[in-house]
């Protein structure tokens, strides 16, 4: 596979696709479209500078930046808020970043059929806030506001409330998506129920920008209820707290997401913020969300996960009703990662089967101390999905504790990553989670897609 | 492309795999392996008899069957409980059918995890009931209980609780499937999160057993939950039937299914089983199941669902909450279709936006008078796919009106299928639903998996 050379006579094509002022080729100015929010980033990947940034505005100008590019084999690497956490948007060949930024529309909330229609650039803050207005609510909530539509369905994003609702992939219902040879397929629609023939909407959400570029998507919507019910409950240790997930989950309640954050990582937050978190005691805290459709019924589901926790040896159970209350925790619990980012080395995405998560848990101390490196963990517990936050050390030894707990966490029936996603920073790991033929089968359909490997070609596409 | 002849050496070979005694090339006892519940088969598609059925019991027999097959080029037709309604288990070559009875084990009910992992052979009915007695509940229910995991997977299954859980997709987390060029896959597992590489877990589901052989599962499961209450609802006319639907889906409790019945349905099945309907009143009617962890949460859930039944010209509601008289709207409602069946001489499976259903069953009214033929319609309101029944009458008449519903669906942002699926009836109609580009990407998939195009290869495939 080579690639083709963006030199001035394709910059002029596409200023002449996109208008002059939509290409970028000032380093300056793509200084911000070099990288993510991986941390992993500038330090183990290689982070390049593209060739040119083109920021369509049009669903026809992607298509002719991509037919150009096709042809002059020129690699493309699509690009929404930057909020990844893989190094999925890096243009490790250069060529041109698409940055969907311009295609910011909310198209429709069609209130008959409870869906919305959008373009891909729209970002997530956004769009919660628009169909708010118009009474309904949108379920997945992965960490970072800035996200953008296309960018969390090309990650199938996840976030806290999976628990009850699910990722991405449970909302997406239509999508739009420019195939790197140029074609324009609308997939899906605002049905509930499609089954005809292979699942290529399926396949694109997850695929990380590899087999074509989201430019339009239609997701439902839920009706929007009560404010959420907030209960923090402290545990002595992280044997009980976990304990604890599994017997909510098998309650009969399904709250819409339940965090479990440890001591470390709790006061780093409280300090970068200067908040207080509603209690000292306990090594680590559940954070449990409940929804309900009236006040009445998050009450009486509040009241029976309680009760399951006070039979499992909560220390206390703060309830959160207020807005102001809940505003606290839930910022606390969202800037840990902030908090805790000036220091960190790494962090991992690893999901094992929830009933596994004590034992990985255990791993992850044990590593810990044999390594002597602090490993601050919270996350996503009532999904398996608790992220830990390696703090900083040498590179050798992050790598031997990224093969330490990735063997881990296969032996447990787990994956290397839960809700980040492969992107540059995991592609050479990929193999632990996915046998040879399940990579020689992604490979050969990459190859259905995008013959000349143009569309963000990772470091094993198109190898 | 050109098959291969199964010879009598073939056979030893399929005997020297499975065992003599599951192999079988005897026209009798091959007449039910020929087709599924489609009641268009015997009059409008070829049926012909497979040259051997062969029942493993191992996966690692189906993966020497395939390896056999693929390197002689020989069709397989893999089958579960035959209870398709799209002509999907079709032999049409002849060839092998591989039916799945024999790999009928519930394998592991883990109630830590909250999945069952079981092979692809079991019935749902055992699969409900197996799981119930744990303390479980598994939410897709397509109509057949006699139906296969397997199956149900490979199409998608979906039935009248998706409304609140969504189809089978939602439920499956891990699959073992056997390519045709027979490898063994393990794709996911018992994981609530996983982004790991393209989803072919994904594009398997719902591919009709073209990709691979599915063997086994890994399924979520939901603790069980109180009896859900039923309420039927008489309506005068159709139109405020719809109507009261959509009002439901946006008043913030989602039931568990609304199933819409229309008047002749109901007698036709009335009289087949002997039985009463709890109302004679309505032209209409709708069936909204209701769901909650306990009896009070069911009881307001409900009493919110009545309101807005009364404020949408309901003539009555009845609330079915003894056993006894849930059995009997269920079973009337169940067998509507064995009910019709007789007389009926196509199904139609159209599904459109929810809101355009009402404009939908116009149509429908408009061409069943326009062509003096009786269509019943009853079905998936909640999901806006409701089942068209054409009564007998003519081939011409049934493709001409075919070619209007399927055009006005179409318009209308719906598909040829929303549940039921693609199989050989629908074939010839995918590219109503599917454009050029996409049918030239599924079969470039397809070959991908399937490069000899053995394995239940259709009109479309490998042409």
């Amino acid at each position: 596979m080579y690639y083709g050379k963006v030199d001035e006579n394709l910059i002029k094509e596409l200023k002449n696709i996109c208008g002059s002022k939509y290409v970028i080729t000032d380093k300056d100015q793509m200084l911000g479209y070099r990288t993510d929010e991986t941390i992993e980033a500038e330090k183990m990947l290689r982070v390049p500078f593209p060739d040119a940034v083109v920021k369509p505005r049009f669903v026809e100008e992607i298509s002719e930046v991509l037919k150009l590019s096709n042809k002059k084999r020129i690699p493309v690497t699509p690009r929404g808020g930057g909020t990844g956490l893989s190094g999925g948007v890096i243009p490790v060949y250069g060529g041109i970043v698409l940055s969907m930024e311009n295609m910011n529309k909310i198209i429709e909330i069609d209130k008959e059929n409870l869906m919305v229609v959008l373009e891909a650039g729209v970002a997530l803050g956004d769009l919660y806030k628009a169909v708010e207005r118009e009474g309904f609510f949108f379920p997945p909530h992965p960490g970072d506001e800035g996200a953008q539509i296309g960018g969390a369905i090309a990650t199938n994003a996840g976030g806290a409330r999976t628990v009850k609702y699910g990722t991405m992939r449970s909302f997406v219902k239509g999508i739009e998506v420019v195939l790197p040879t140029g074609e324009v397929l609308n997939l899906g629609g605002k049905l509930l129920k499609n089954n005809t023939g292979y699942a290529l909407m399926h396949l694109i959400i997850g695929s990380e920008g590899t087999l074509g570029v989201i430019t339009k998507a239609t997701l439902k919507l839920l009706p929007s209820s009560a404010a959420p019910m907030i209960l923090v409950v402290p545990y002595s240790n992280r044997h009980d707290a976990i304990k604890t997930v599994l017997e909510i989950l098998r309650g009969g309640v399904i709250p819409l997401g339940i965090e479990y954050m440890e001591r470390e990582a709790m006061e780093r937050s409280e300090e970068y913020l200067g908040r207080k978190w509603p209690t000292e005691k306990g090594e680590g805290c559940l954070m449990v969300m409940i929804t309900g459709k009236d006040e009445d019924e998050i009450f009486s589901r509040s009241e029976c996960i309680m009760r399951i926790c006070e039979a499992n040896k909560a220390l206390d159970i703060f309830m959160a009703e207020q807005k102001r209350d809940q505003e606290n925790v839930m910022e606390i619990r969202s800037k840990m990662y902030e908090a805790l980012k000036g220091d960190m080395m790494a962090l991992f995405d690893i999901t094992v089967p929830p009933g596994r998560m004590g034992k990985f848990m255990k791993k992850v101390e044990e590593v810990s101390e044999k390594y002597g490196v602090s490993m601050s963990t919270y996350g996503h517990a009532g999904d398996g999905n608790v992220h830990v936050h390696l703090m900083k050390t040498d590179v050798k030894k992050y790598e031997k504790i990224k093969e330490e707990l990735y063997e881990e966490g296969s032996r447990m029936g787990g994956v290397i990553s839960g809700e980040h996603g492969i992107g540059l920073l995991r592609i050479g790991d990929l193999h632990i989670s996915r046998d040879r033929k399940e990579i020689e089968l992604m490979k050969k359909i990459k190859k259905v897609f995008d013959p000349n490997g143009i569309l963000n070609p990772g470091k094993i596409f198109p190898a």
